[in-house]
C-alpha cells in the first residue's frame, strides 16, 4: 500500500454531548446502510414523499415545499437566503451569536442590502429591538436564529413574528438546533421560511438540511426578476424533483434520505410533545447537577435551550484539558466555546437520542472527576445528588 | 400513526446500471453505518486526512487542496466555478451535452462573462475548436466535461490543455463520471481544477463531491477582490477546516466520509490501472453483445466512455416500457436519455462495483427478453454469443 496510512478506528463509539452531531440510534445507522438505489427509482421517490410528510409533521406545517436540502445545516441557511433575496433586496439579520453573524455573511454574498441588529451574546432579543430596527430601515426579509448554538440562548418568536409581518417583511428562522427538541411551530408562528439540520435533535448523521417555505415565500421565489445565484440550491428547480414532475436536478443523497426517514419515524413514534418534554426534563436535571457544583449557565434564566447547555467554564479550569479528558477517559464529546466564547464556555448537548438521564448522570460524574483532577473545590457527589433529586421530582 | 404512510421497502436491491448511482459494495455500506462521531474529533480528522491522501492517489495529483465537498457532484461543479470566477470574469464553456450546459448556467449565476463553444451532442471537441473560440475571446477559465454523462462521449484533453494554458486560461474539468473508471491524470494533464462525484466509478453513495485545485487555481482564489458568492462552498474557509488549522466551517457529513474512505481504499487495493482495464474490458464485452443485436452507440467510434454506454434505442421500441420491464422483472436500472436524447437513447452504466462480466451478461440476456417482448426481430442469443467471444478474447 505504499506510504498511504489507513489507521481509521473501525468502530469508535463516542457519547456525543456536544453541539452536534448527536448520537445516532442503531435503527438509523441500519437504514443508512441499506442498498443504494437510483434517485429516479419509484421506490426512492416514495422515500422522498415519506420524508416530506414526516418533515411537515416535525415542522408542524402544511407547506407543500418542505424537503431536505442535499447539504448540511449551513446549506439550508444558504438555500433560504439565496432563494428569497435578489441583489439589492434589503434584509435585516438579528445577531446574538455565531449563526446570526453567519447569516449576515451569507446574505451579503447573495447581494442583499443587509442591515443588522446586534445585542450581547448570551441574550435574547426583545421584540421592541426588532421593531425599532425595522422602523429605521424596512426589510424584505428578517432573519433570526431560534436556537443560537453558540450561546445556548432560546429566542421567543411569537411577538417578533407579528412585528415582522406587520412591517411587510418575511420571517426567516434558523431552527437548526431546535427542530425535534422543542416547539418549532412553523404554521402557528407564521414562519415564512425555516431551515434545520439532521444532526442535532433529529439524531441523524449530518448531510441533509430540512427546509420549508410557505406560500408567501414561494410567491417571492416565483416572482424573482433574476436567477437564484446558486444553481445547486435553486428551489424553483429542486421543487420540480421533489414535486410531482420528478424532473432530475441533481442526484439526491440516497442513503442519507433513508437515514433521515428512519430518524423522522422515530420522532413520529415518540410524538413531538413527548420528545420536547424529554429534552426539557433532562435539561433540568443537568442544570440542577451543574448548579450544585457551582457551574452557571451563559443565558439569562428562562432563556436556556434544553438541548444545548452553554455554561461558563469555572475560573482556573483548563478548558482544553477537561474536554480532552472527557474524550479520552470517558469517550464523551462536549463542545468548546465559539467566537467570543472560545475558552470561556462549554456547550453540553442533550440532543435527540443523546438526551437521556443516563447521559446526564454519566456526564456529571465524569465532569466531577475532571474538575477534581483540576483542583477545583466542590462537594464531591453533589451534582449527582442534586440531579437525582431533580429527576425524581419530575 | 394517523394518515402518515410509511411503506418504504426495507431492503430493496437493484442492479444499478444507469448513469449513477452505481452499485455500492457491502464493505462501503458497512462503513457508512459506523457510529457517528464529531467533526472535530481527532479520530474524524484522521479520516479526513486519509480521504485526502486517497483522493490525491485517485486524481493522480499532489495538490494539497484536494477534498470532498459536502454535496453531490453538481455541488462540486459549483464549488469550482464559484471560487474561480469573480463577477465579470470571462469564462469559456464547452457544450456537447447536459453537463456543459449546466456549467454555463452555473457560471452565469456566478456572474461570469460567459461565452460558449457548442457542438452536436454525441461528438467530442477537436482542439482547434477550442483554440478558435479562445482567439475570438480569451477567457480566465475554460470549463470542459471529460466524460459527458448525457451522451456517453469521452473528451480527449491533452491537446486542449496545452491550448488553454497557452492562452493564459485555467483549465476546469468535469470528471464526475470518469474518476476511478478511466485515466484522470490531473497533474499530468495540468488540470487546474477538477471535480467529481462519489456515486459513479467510486461506487460510494451520492452525497460528496471530490474536488482538487492546483497552485495556479489557489492563487486565483487567494487573490480574489470579492468574496466568493457562496458561503457554503467558499474554499478559502473550507481549507482552514481540511487543512492543519482545523477551524470549524460547517459540520462535515461524517458517515458519508467514512463511506468514501472505504470506497477509496477499494480503489487503492485494486489499483488504478487494473480498475481502468476492468472498466474497458466490460465495456468491450457489452458493446460486442449490443452490436450483435443491432444496437448502435451514440458517440463516434473511439470516443465511447467505458463506464457509460449511450446507445440509440432501436426504431419502434417503447423506451419507457423496456426500462420499466428491466426494473420490474430483473431489478435492473438503466438510464433514459436526457435533454435532446430523451426517448432516443439508453444510458447503460458499468461503473465501479457494477462493472462486472456478470452484470454485462445479465443485462444482455434481460434486454433480449425485453426486445423480444417488443416484437423486435433479431437472432435470439446472439448478444450472449458475441459477448462470450469478446470476453474470452481478452
Amino acid at each position: 500500500m505504499g506510504t498511504i496510512t489507513m489507521n481509521t478506528p473501525n468502530t469508535l463509539k463516542r457519547v456525543l454531548m456536544g453541539p452536534g452531531p448527536s448520537d445516532v440510534d442503531p435503527r438509523v445507522l441500519e437504514a443508512l446502510s441499506r442498498p443504494t438505489i437510483g434517485h429516479l427509482d419509484p421506490a426512492f421517490l416514495e422515500v422522498l414523499n415519506e420524508v416530506r410528510e414526516l418533515l411537515q409533521y416535525t415542522f408542524q406545517t402544511g407547506n407543500e415545499m418542505t424537503f431536505a436540502v442535499s447539504g448540511t445545516g449551513s446549506a439550508g441557511m444558504e438555500t433560504c437566503v439565496v432563494n428569497l433575496i435578489e441583489p439589492g433586496d434589503s434584509m435585516l439579520v438579528c445577531i446574538n451569536g455565531v449563526f446570526g453573524k453567519r447569516m449576515t455573511d451569507v446574505a451579503e454574498r447573495c447581494g442583499a442590502d443587509t442591515s443588522t441588529v446586534e445585542i450581547d451574546w448570551g441574550k435574547a432579543f426583545e421584540p421592541g429591538q426588532i421593531a425599532d430596527a425595522l422602523k429605521k430601515k424596512p426589510a424584505k426579509v428578517v432573519g433570526i436564529v431560534h436556537a443560537e448554538t453558540s450561546t445556548g440562548v432560546c429566542q421567543p418568536l411569537e411577538e417578533i413574528s407579528k412585528i415582522v409581518h406587520d412591517s411587510g417583511a418575511l420571517l426567516l428562522v434558523d431552527a437548526v438546533t431546535s427542530l425535534g427538541g422543542m416547539n418549532v411551530d412553523v404554521d402557528g408562528l407564521k414562519i415564512d421560511a425555516c431551515y434545520s439540520g439532521t444532526q442535532k435533535c433529529l439524531s441523524c448523521p449530518p448531510g441533509l438540511a430540512p427546509v420549508t417555505f410557505n406560500d408567501a415565500a414561494l410567491n417571492v421565489i416565483e416572482n424573482r426578476k433574476t436567477k437564484v445565484r446558486s444553481w445547486y440550491l435553486d428551489v424553483s428547480m429542486i421543487r420540480k424533483y421533489w414535486g410531482s414532475e420528478r424532473l432530475y436536478h441533481h442526484t439526491a443523497p440516497i442513503n442519507m434520505n433513508y437515514a433521515l426517514l428512519e430518524a423522522l419515524k422515530m420522532v413520529r413514534e415518540e410524538g413531538l410533545e413527548q420528545r420536547w418534554a424529554r429534552h426539557l426534563a433532562n435539561h433540568k436535571t443537568l442544570k440542577a447537577g451543574l448548579s450544585a457544583v457551582g457551574i452557571e449557565y451563559v443565558p439569562e434564566a428562562g432563556f436556556e435551550l434544553p438541548m444545548l447547555n452553554a455554561v461558563s467554564i469555572p475560573a482556573g479550569v483548563d478548558d482544553a484539558a477537561v474536554r480532552k479528558q472527557l474524550l479520552d477517559e470517558f469517550n464523551i464529546e462536549i463542545g468548546g466555546g465559539l467566537g467570543a466564547f472560545k475558552g470561556k464556555a462549554w456547550r453540553i448537548g442533550l440532543m435527540g437520542s443523546a438526551s437521556t438521564l443516563s447521559n446526564v448522570m454519566l456526564f456529571l460524574a465524569a465532569l466531577e472527576k475532571c474538575l477534581a483532577d483540576q483542583g477545583v473545590k466542590f462537594e464531591r457527589g453533589a451534582s449527582i445528588a442534586a440531579a437525582t433529586e431533580q429527576a425524581g421530582a419530575k
